[in-house]
C-alpha cells in the first residue's frame, strides 16, 4: 500500500510526501510516482500524529458523570461502583469512543493505563491507532495479591503475540498509595529485564506527598530512589508536587513525566508545574488529556493551549512555555518517551500523520502557524489522519462512527442503571 | 419570516420552537403551523447564543502575529505600527473575520471597543450579529484631544440611525493610564444622559494598579469612585486586582465586570480572578475572548471551560464554578449587562440562539449537556446559528464564507508588508 500526499503545507511550503507500507519513504517538492491511493493536501498543513501519553481510555464512558463534585463522593459514589459493573465489552466499546475521538482530534499513539487489557488492546487493534497499554496492577500492600498481580503482568506480556505490533504493552502499577514496595521494585525489574515501561501516577496532589511523608519517611520521588526503582523505563504521571532535588533525582535517572493540566486544574490538584525547570533539568515531558471521567475529552490541541496559558499565567510571564515547546512536547517528546519512530514529519520516520484544514478562521490569517495550532485551533482542525502507514480519517469521516456513538452511548447509560 | 424547529432537545426533552420576526414567539412539545422555513432539530440542542462581552474584533488580523514575546516589544514592534497603517477597509474585512468566527462557535452578540466604528459596524450590519460597539478614546491627559474625544462620542452617538437596531453604541475610554480624569467624567455623564453603556479596561495588571496609587493616590476602582464615574452604565474588562473594598463598591454601583481568562493567563497579567466572590457580592460577570492579537480566538465555550478549569485549579477546589454557572455567565448575564433581550430559551426572548451538533464524540454519553458543552465540546460543536430571527449558519456553512477568509487573509499578509 502506498500514499502520496500532494501540496501539502510543510514547513510553510507546498510539499509532496510519499508513505510506503508503514513508513515515510519521501519528501520532496514534487514527487512524481504511482500510489494506491492519492491525497490533495491544497489548503491543508502536514504534522505529525499527537502522542497522548497518559489517559484511561475506556473510562471515557464516564464523560460528565459527576463534574463539579468533591473528589472522594464522586469516587465513592460515581466512578468506583460503576467501574466494578464493567463488563469487558463495556471497555471494549468505551476505549473505541475513545479512540474514534483521538482519531478526529489528530492522536496517533497513546499511553493507557487501565485494567479489561485485552478488551482496550482489541479496540485500539480495530480502530487502528498505535498504543502502549499499561495493565494496571493494585496490590494495597497485601502480599497474596502482590503474588497475583505479579502472575498476571507475566501472562500479558506473554500473551502480547496475538496483537499487531503497534500494540504493547506496559506495566501500571496505579500509585504509591494502593502498590506496595515490594511489588513497586518486582515491577522496575521485570520491565527491565523485558525492556518495556513502567507508568505510575506520581505526585499528583499535596496530600499524596504528605502521606508518603508520613508512610514512607520521605516524598514520593525520594520514595522511589529508596526502593531503587527509578530509570529510564519509568514514566510518571502528573508530577506536580516535585522540588529541586527530586528533579535533579528525576534527571539523574532518565525518568519521563506526563503533564495533565486539564485534569490538574479540574480537580484542583495543583496548577504550579514545573514545565521549565523540568526542561532545564532535560527531563523529557509529554503531554496528556487524562481520562475522560475527570477531563472529559481527549484533544490533545486543548492540553498545548492549556500548558502554555496556565505556565505563563502562573508565572505572570508571557515568554515562557512557546507554541512550539508545546508541539515538540505532544508530538516528538512523547514519540520519544514511548520509544515509537514517530513524532516528526521525515523520511524514514513512521507514516503517524495527521493533516489540518487550514482553511478556517482558526488559520486566517496564517503568520506562523505552529502558534495558530497552538492558541487558535482545537481539535476539530484535524481532517486526515495516517496511522501506521493507513488512512483513519478522510474528509473529517472515521468508518464506523455512528455505530461506535451509538453503542458507547447506549452502554454508558445501561452501566449507571444496572 | 418565521422559523419552526422540530425536536430539538432542550431541558433533555425533545421539543419544537417557534420563531417570528426576531421573537421566539411559541415553545412546546409539537407545534404544527406552517412557517417559512423548518429546521431539523433532531440530534440537537438548543441554548441562548453566546454574548462575548469583551473583544477588539477588527484585531483578528493580528492573530498569532507576536506570540510568546514580552509585552513591550509585542506592543512597540508589532502591534502598534502596523495598527497605525489599518485603513477603513482592513478594519472591515478584519471585522467580518471576527463575525464569521463568531457565527462558526454560537456567539450571536458581543461587546466591541476598537477604533474605525463604522467600518466594525458595518461589518457586523453586513453579517447579521448584534453587537454593541464601544468607540475607543484616547485623550492622553492633553485637554485638547479630550475636547475632540467628547466631539467623536457625540457624532458618533448621532450616526446610529444609519444602522440596524442590532448595533448600539457605548462610549470606550480606553483605560485609566491612557485617558484623563475629566474625559472620564464626561463619559460618565454622557452615558447616563443617553442610557449608553461605558467600557473600560480595568484592573488589569499589577503594573496598572501600581502606578494608579503612585498617580492618583489610589487603587482603579476608588480612583474611579473618588471622579464619581462607577454606574450601572459602566463595563470594566479584566478587573484581576480588585480588593474587599473594592468589590463592595462595585456591587454598589452596580458595575459590571468581564472575565477574560485566556488574555489574562497568555500575557502573563494574573490568574486569580475573584469570580466567586463577585457572585457573592451579586456583581454581574460576564465573559469575554479578548482580540486575538492576545487571545488568538474568539471561542466563548473555551472562555467557559478556562474559567472553569483556571478558578478550581488556583483555589485547588474540584467544586467551585460549576458548569452551570459558566454557561449563565456566557449567555445570561452577558445579555444582562448589554441589556438585550436575549440569553435564553424563553417565549417572547430575542430569537439569538444556536443548535449544537449532539452526534459527535463530545456529548457521548450526555449525562450532563452542559457539563459536557463547557468540559468537552469547543465552539465548532455548533451547527446553526440563528440570530435576530435570521439564519446566519445552516451545517456549519456561512454565506460568503471562502471570500471573508481570502480576503482578511490577504488584506493582514499585504498590511504587515506595507
Amino acid at each position: 500500500m502506498s500514499i502520496l500526499i500532494k501540496d501539502v503545507e510543510w514547513n510553510s511550503k507546498p510539499t509532496d510526501i510519499y508513505i510506503e507500507g508503514n513508513r515515510i519513504v519521501e519528501i520532496a517538492k514534487e514527487i512524481h510516482k504511482p500510489a494506491d491511493k492519492i491525497i490533495d493536501g491544497k489548503r491543508k498543513a502536514v504534522i505529525p500524529g499527537f502522542v497522548n501519553c497518559h489517559t484511561h481510555a475506556a473510562m471515557t464512558l464516564f464523560r460528565g458523570f459527576g463534574d463539579d463534585m468533591p473528589l472522594r463522593p464522586w469516587l465513592e459514589d460515581r466512578i468506583w461502583p460503576n467501574e466494578a459493573k464493567l463488563t469487558e465489552d463495556d471497555i471494549y466499546w468505551g476505549a473505541k469512543l475513545a479512540c474514534l475521538e483521538m482519531i478526529k482530534t489528530g492522536t496517533t499513539t497513546f499511553f493507557d493505563m487501565y485494567h479489561g487489557f485485552h478488551a482496550t488492546a482489541t479496540a485500539v487493534q480495530d480502530m487502528g491507532l498505535r498504543a502502549t497499554l499499561a495493565g494496571t496492577c493494585f496490590d494495597h500492600f497485601k502480599p497474596h495479591l502482590t503474588e497475583k498481580c505479579k502472575r498476571e503482568s507475566e501472562a500479558l506480556l506473554a500473551s502480547m503475540g496475538q496483537y499487531s505490533d503497534r500494540l504493547r504493552y506496559a506495566i501500571g502499577p496505579h500509585a504509591i498509595y494502593t502498590v506496595s514496595g515490594e511489588l513497586l521494585k518486582w515491577a522496575h525489574q521485570f520491565a527491565s529485564a523485558n525492556n518495556i515501561l513502567v507508568h505510575l501516577h506520581l505526585s499528583e496532589t499535596k496530600g499524596e506527598v504528605e502521606d508518603s511523608i508520613k508512610q514512607f519517611g520521605c516524598s514520593p520521588v525520594r520514595y522511589l530512589h529508596k526502593l531503587g526503582v527509578l530509570s529510564p523505563n519509568l514514566v510518571i504521571a502528573h508530577g506536580v508536587y516535585v522540588d529541586d532535588e527530586e528533579l535533579r533525582l528525576l534527571a539523574d535517572y532518565g525518568v519521563s513525566v506526563v503533564h495533565n493540566p486539564a485534569s490538574n486544574m479540574k480537580l484542583g490538584s495543583g496548577i504550579r508545574f514545573l514545565y521549565d525547570e523540568m526542561k532545564k533539568y532535560a527531563i523529557r515531558v509529554g503531554f496528556g488529556t487524562d481520562g475522560c471521567a475527570s477531563s472529559n475529552n481527549l484533544d490533545m490541541i486543548e492540553v498545548m493551549k492549556l500548558t502554555a496559558l496556565l505556565g505563563k499565567g502562573w508565572r505572570e510571564n508571557p515568554v515562557v512555555l512557546s507554541a512550539e515547546e508545546m508541539f515538540e512536547s505532544a508530538t516528538k517528546t512523547g514519540a520519544s518517551i514511548l520509544n515509537v519512530d514517530a513524532g516528526c514529519i521525515a523520511e524514514g520516520a513512521l507514516a503517524d500523520i495527521a493533516l489540518v484544514d487550514l482553511n478556517t478562521p482558526a488559520f486566517t490569517p496564517n503568520f506562523n502557524f505552529i502558534s495558530n495550532l497552538v492558541y487558535s485551533a482545537n481539535g476539530n482542525c484535524v481532517d486526515t489522519l495516517i496511522c501506521d502507514g493507513k488512512v483513519l480519517m478522510e474528509d473529517k469521516k472515521v468508518d464506523g462512527e455512528s455505530e461506535i456513538l451509538e453503542n458507547a452511548g447506549k452502554r454508558a447509560y445501561d452501566l449507571i442503571s444496572r
